[in-house]
């Protein structure tokens, strides 16, 4: 399985950054494969300064070795040997109507002393943070989430909605990051779900991605924005600066367990204003997302 | 000496910002004050877009209550009062050639179930973040802390210096914030220093911060400067914020505990960039900035 999901990532990588060069037209992906000094290591792509995308990164790792002493409290197990793998992506366009979009799709294993696995799960999701809203945007973004979804669990897109909303929530500022999408973890092996039908509708969710957030970018590229708008833009940035930094589990733990600094801060995005006290003026667009952000919608 | 205290921080508080007006000429601070409900308040003072300060907040507060529950664990007592106050300051300037300054003096007591004070203990400090290496600075910023300290004990600066390199550290970097200054915590009553020596010795550092900083701006903030030395300096605000929102235990207290947010953020800078995997070049005025930031220097 994992040699599968790994391979399944390469080629996800390889088809989400050709794509993603061919829309931007003008800045390509800068490639850095680094190595884990304790086992394994990484594919990491970063696109900056682009005509589309000011700053993204589409990064693929798999790494291997003692599970780190921090792990093993977090996943209440001994000294025992681990094998992760992911592909992480974060696109900031440098549009403002144009929405941020994150996704990550991850595997992870466990061995005993004889290296027989005792415990696999994957994880993953999709999530749209917007800094103006287009609810057909929004509609589309989680139409698609759902198909992939609903081809494999009449639940899953409604439990995994939820957990997304759930999750990316800045609980310090009461609002959400964004419009979610979907969010799932530990989806283990049980009596109705194999790992080989996990493998089926994660890697169906990773094939969704570009035609969940391609459309949408093609509509909103090419939209005017004033200095204004952009200011806005940058202000929102700095709540998803401070939901990354603050409460991301995947963001700290990586920073606390001596993980790739840059693959891990690459999240962050190129231009950020942090403006004291800025509140949207009544009746605004920029009133009208935080109102969506104050309370999360069912879009479908 | 509570009441005692909270009248010196209010007093400090006026001279500070109005020197930091008149050295602006051109914005004036902003007054905010709020109440918390479950009892105290503060008030907020914020300057913006100013000819010399882009952004700084001198805030005062002082709170009372229930110990919330997360503070009961972290200072491993049970279900009793509290009475908490301080300054904090942090000051953007426009120029890059003038440092970011912060600081803090703070007093905190607990008490038992008659409303006998059963612990009290002053903490705070002081520490300089420049974005290009003026010596001079560095050793004027350090050589005032020195002073303030030796009045009171000998072994003070040695001491408070080196815990504000520890502290002001950002381990995920591996980097300083800054050139440090002075960190002091749990002053509290000892055969050789009463709570009564511990205020004087706070309100001395208090007293010399105006002293510390305000001859280092006045040097910095008519250099001219460049778009690059600019850029610089808002990727080292990057870092500014990574620290207050990964590390600073001030800062994620109050998050985590519901404080007021934007007097609590207003520390995070202005402007800011992140740019992947960002070096300076060998050899220039960046580089030697980071030398100094990688191995803490005695500046006196």
């Amino acid at each position: 399985m994992k040699d599968l999901f790994y391979n399944y990532i390469e080629n996800l990588q390889d088809s989400i950054t050709s794509k993603l060069e061919e829309i931007d037209g003008s800045a390509s992906f800068k490639e850095d494969i680094w190595k884990r000094p304790e086992g394994g290591g990484g594919r990491t792509r970063v696109i900056e300064n682009g005509a589309v995308f000011e700053k993204g990164g589409v990064n693929i790792s798999g790494v291997h070795g003692k599970l780190p002493a921090s792990m093993q409290a977090y996943f209440k197990v001994g000294d025992v040997d681990f094998f992760a793998c992911g592909l992480s992506l974060v696109l900031h366009p440098k549009n403002p109507m144009a929405p941020t979009v994150h996704a990550n799709w991850r595997y992870f294993e466990m061995y005993n002393e004889q290296g027989d696995i005792i415990d696999q799960w994957f994880g993953g999701g999709q999530d749209l943070t917007p800094y103006y809203l287009f609810e057909d945007d929004a509609i589309h973004f989680h139409e698609i989430c759902k198909n992939a979804c609903d081809a494999h669990n009449p639940d899953f897109y409604t439990t995994y909605k939820e957990r997304c909303d759930d999750y990316f929530h800045n609980s310090h500022r009461n609002e959400a990051r964004g419009i979610g999408g979907l969010f799932f973890d530990y989806c283990k092996s049980t009596d109705s779900m194999s790992m080989e039908q996990w493998f089926d509708f994660v890697t169906e969710v990773g094939d969704s991605f570009l035609e969940a957030y391609v459309p949408i970018l093609e509509k909103r590229i090419h939209l005017p924005y004033t200095p204004e708008e952009r200011t806005w833009q940058e202000i929102r940035r700095g709540r998803y600066v401070e939901f990354n930094l603050v409460h991301d589990k995947g963001t700290l733990f990586g920073l606390k367990t001596n993980g790739r600094i840059e693959s891990i801060l690459m999240s962050l995005p190129p231009h950020v204003q942090w403006v004291y006290d800025h509140h949207p003026k009544p009746n605004s667009r920029e009133e009208q997302l935080m109102r969506v952000l104050k309370a999360p919608k069912n879009w479908v």
